[in-house]
């Protein structure tokens, strides 16, 4: 998303050890220390403003929630969200979600939330899409076997993407939803983007998928 | 599809003996003899009136169908459909498509295509559902390894399911259409149905899903 420029974000992000992890490769493998406790860990990859990954922390106390987002300009809007909360089981990174397999050891992480990724439309672009194949493996790696990846979308092609995706990468669809918001589905916590594209009457897709129980 | 009792129906299909197969268990294995050539064979599980499959068989001259419709009063409307185009590569059967294995040899069918199948939207009749995993272990018996179902329907619930449906089977989720009259999809022939509802504003949705290619 595009939010104006902040000089002062990084800063800010820096000193705000409690909720901000700035060298996360020195954690990999120790989120159990840093949290204190040995609850099941749940990424977000493109956590933007914060919203639903604080939602979550909040209405699941017994999940650690970590939540990675590159834009420095929009991590700090998370952060704010963050410390008025004042959880113990939120973290947020603030890097390239692409190298998860940098900050997580194998099997440490028990899910993976992608909401509102960017649909790269291009086909030529498709690599870059966070639902192909080459991130998938990433996910795969840090994930427990049989993990999931649950993600959400308004946008039509990326979610028809992301459907063939998954499944030929050998993944199951354990349950799809073709209308989130008009659907039976409970428990629905709202990115600041779906609130509003939803609003505007678009169809938010949901599903969720898990990797091979094998290990 | 609820259509008027025809009690000619019956006795019409029997005469058209060159068109409809009556005892269609005395093919199993040997439909290349029935339609003197070797050519793929594809199925319609629910032809309803025809329009269809024998639209396919127009554009696919090198392909063999055969339409399975249960209601007499309905299959004799796509008999007339068939009589009218004189095809040598179209046959119907007045039957039951759950019993598909008592007409088909093992591997002896290319490609089975569902179209608008009934939803059965209660959740205590998904087993009567024609992507139910019941009805799926007769399609891959039939079909080649690695053969294909090629499915459409409006109906949002019966696609969600069906995409879990096939997936948790084991099959592998081609290519997906969450709105096909608005995509770039070629060679769409429409169903009465599709035609009916998509023009009253109903999105279609498609998928290809294979099974899987180990024999």
């Amino acid at each position: 998303m595009r939010v104006r420029n902040k000089p002062w974000a990084a800063e800010k992000l820096a000193e705000s050890t409690r909720y901000v992890v700035m060298e996360p490769a020195e954690w990999k493998g120790k989120w159990e220390e840093r949290f204190g406790n040995d609850h099941p860990i749940h990424v977000e990859i493109g956590s933007g403003k914060g919203q639903f990954i604080v939602g979550m922390a909040k209405m699941h106390p017994e999940i650690n929630y970590i939540g990675i987002e590159r834009q420095t300009s929009v991590a700090v809007m998370a952060l704010d969200k963050i410390v008025e909360a004042d959880l113990p089981n939120v973290q947020l990174l603030n890097t390239d979600g692409e190298n998860v397999a940098d900050f997580f050891a194998d099997g440490e992480v028990d899910r993976v939330y992608l909401n509102f990724s960017d649909p790269w439309p291009k086909s030529k672009h498709d690599k870059r899409r966070l639902t192909h194949a080459n991130f998938l493996k990433n996910y795969e790696q840090i994930l427990v076997a049989g993990g999931e990846i649950h993600f959400k979308t308004d946008n039509q092609g990326l979610f028809e993407y992301s459907l063939a995706s998954f499944s030929q990468y050998g993944m199951t669809l354990l349950e799809v939803w073709l209308d989130l918001h008009n659907s039976d589905f409970e428990g629905n916590v709202m990115t600041e983007y779906e609130e509003k594209f939803s609003s505007r009457g678009s169809r938010i897709y949901r599903v969720e998928a898990a990797f091979p129980k094998k290990a």
